[in-house]
């Protein structure tokens, strides 16, 4: 029987405000990246979160970004590894404060955000500043799937750290596995049935189709959605649905605790 | 027949995030308060609510408020009057520079965001520092509808500055017309057909009922719907719909230009 | 012999910018008040202020505000006591975080910063918030001296937290005891000569002039001096001369670990 | 008679905090880079370092940057030139805004801050971006000199901007005009007598000596000094001392208005 993880952002608002339909969302996914400030969220709002997540039994993930609430963590900077490396470890420990002040919680992985995310596939000196964190938190990384020689991986091969691979149903892939630009045209996809489709081949025959109109071979442990508009949260359920339907077991990659 | 307008906080997203629905809600109201940078909002997400208010002939005003996007402009805020009205004015005017690039489009009214906005219903120097900056672009100030003696009211009457009345269909009024606080349980209100009945109730009887049990008359020009999360946008579709279908003209206070 | 503690606010520096010279007051001071990343400072600067503070046998202690990097934390706030709480109590673990890395180094207490230091002199509830915090971590509080009833005084009392009493060599003060606000022509001395005596004569008698021509009896265990201006760092080091020429034993009101 | 013009980057202060010495700088020099929001300043600091400008008889530029007052504009990123050229324009409006309400005020010249300028070095992308903005306004640049190739040089030559080279006589040089890196330990020359020198050399023989040795021909129209230490104030004061007592006629390459 084939099985995949559903992982969602959440954790962004702060001062009250909702940027993701977190409450939606949780009823969806099965791990859930909580922002620790970087980018967006403050510590009520991961407060809640990590309360939301644990009453949902959804596994708790960090979400450290460049430190860059006014780009949302979208902007690709160059920052030396050992600040990075400081500032992604103060976000980690942000995220684990909170965690200790709520029953049950705990902090089960680390997925870098927005543009860190992309930039560490390249950058060794930007991925070795996440896999130094990650290897003193014991924390596995996750990370985009299907990019073997990734910076990421080598720098989490060469200091023992897991890396779970991670696949988006609705965008675009380029034939060497990396995602189109968000700026070109048909990057992201949102026909919900089209989205669904590739969603449910991922996780049963681990293929999924490219840009350019071939196949390619990804094996993913965890799937993306996202919930920051009502149509990503119609798009993830019809995801969940497509998955549930064809019999897929829709699991974590990691126990909660 | 009875007329009113709808109105809801828009274009408050920024690098890219968006924090409401504005595609929804453009489908619904008749003016838009647009973010101008304040509380949120940035450039892009300025030019982009301006062409898609102009393209659905949406009324635009401008939404300042105190400076403070970490807060979103949500902490009430000891700022003085002048510098006060020196933050108001710039945020207008990037507004209005904004719009100089949009054809058809026009700022046409000031309402307070957030904190400012309550606050200036008691705090007579804030309030004056609003009125100064309507005053000198000639713009009318929506405010909140059923509190004669405010210090906004004073303000804008001293300066020869209309002042459009707002009501909220989905917030708890207490029986001197203020609204009761976020904090309080029951403030907000959430079951659609309620929030549908009062906002009937209030443009065809200017009636609410009040938190206390008793009922009270408002004389609102302008309903403030939101659209910050799905249910949210849910219970504007209900209101609008309602207004609809009870015969209201839904329709702007003013010209869109 | 007397002997008084003379306190700074430093750390404030972030991405590389300095707002004060730290290294000129380090050697003037015996405390240093660090900044926690709500009002100004980030991780480097943190632990860069550490580091130095440690090196030159200054005390450390932690300088939380209302989170408004936006205003530097010099704007009064609205915030309910729970939310401060959680704010205070984050900015105070950013700090003993950054100490845990660097040998010698220990959090000994807790000055508010900006607005929030006012505001807690008569605010029940925000003041509550800062002694809850303090109360949990058994550090004491450095607040306005010579105001007896003050809602922090109180707080403090109450939960059993000790209170060090500060002054302001250079800023004007009221009969009772608060300071004149900075608006005001004259709140703010820069006359170092001025500056110097009213150090020495608070240090040796206790005694500090008032604004409308009395004086006051004020019993200080530390005073404030500041380093953000060429003018700032000249009077502070005309205070340190000042009271070592009067025999003044400069020292603090704590050891450093 | 040899002639330079000497700037410096001021206005950047914000919440009524100061970050560099701005009283001290415009005695020292003829050309003042003014914050316009995007890194540092606000509406209050632009308009006192606009009116001491003005009084000073010093000439104003616009000092836009990446849009990043979290990191002080000194992080460069990854932002594409349509979103880079509205962020440039935004700022530079700001400021033409303050510079209405104060007579005799003119913005004269456009300077990108940090990051931004050096990498419009090249990159040909966001170089564009800032000349496309420099030739609506008919504002010239100034920009990093001895570096013909550079984009920006490019951009602006395309666009029939003017460029006006600009050196640092406290920065060391590689051969190919170019600045060292700050991390690099002696890329920031900190000796007063030696960065007086180099001063001087570059204004009367056009030359200065290289990071590897070698000496470079440099023809810059404007010397940048900093004022955000007390060592920096110090150090500039030494230059324009130096500058003077050599004969220099320190003078803008502009006019005020």
């Amino acid at each position: 029987m084939p099985a995949i993880d559903l992982n969602s952002d959440l954790g962004e608002g702060w001062a009250g405000v909702a940027v993701a339909d977190d409450d939606a969302m949780l009823q969806l996914v099965t791990s859930a990246n909580l922002a620790c400030g970087g980018h967006a969220g403050d510590a009520d709002a991961r407060r809640n979160a990590v309360r939301a997540a644990v009453d949902a039994g959804v596994v708790i993930g960090a979400h450290p970004s460049y430190v860059d609430r006014e780009g949302f963590g979208r902007r690709a900077m160059d920052v030396p590894g050992p600040v990075l490396e400081r500032q992604i470890r103060e976000q980690l420990e942000a995220l684990l404060d909170t965690c200790d002040g709520v029953p049950g919680a705990a902090v089960r992985y680390l997925k870098p955000h927005g543009a860190l995310y992309s930039r560490i596939l390249a950058d060794a000196d930007q991925a070795d500043a996440v896999a130094r964190v990650a290897a003193a938190h014991e924390l596995p990384v996750l990370a985009l799937a299907g990019v073997p020689g990734s910076a990421i991986q080598r720098a989490c091969d060469r200091r023992f750290v897991d890396i779970i691979g991670e696949a988006f149903a609705d965008r675009a892939y380029a034939s060497d596995g990396t995602l189109i630009a968000r700026g070109v045209p048909g990057a992201v996809l949102d026909d919900a049935d089209a989205v669904r489709a590739r969603a449910v081949r991922l996780a049963t025959e681990h293929l999924i189709d490219t840009f350019d109109g071939g196949t390619l071979h990804l094996d993913a442990q965890s799937l993306c959605v996202h919930g920051d508009t009502r149509g990503a949260v119609a798009l993830a359920q019809g995801v969940r649905a497509g998955l549930d339907d064809a019999g897929v077991d829709v699991r974590p990659f990691l126990s909660p605790s």
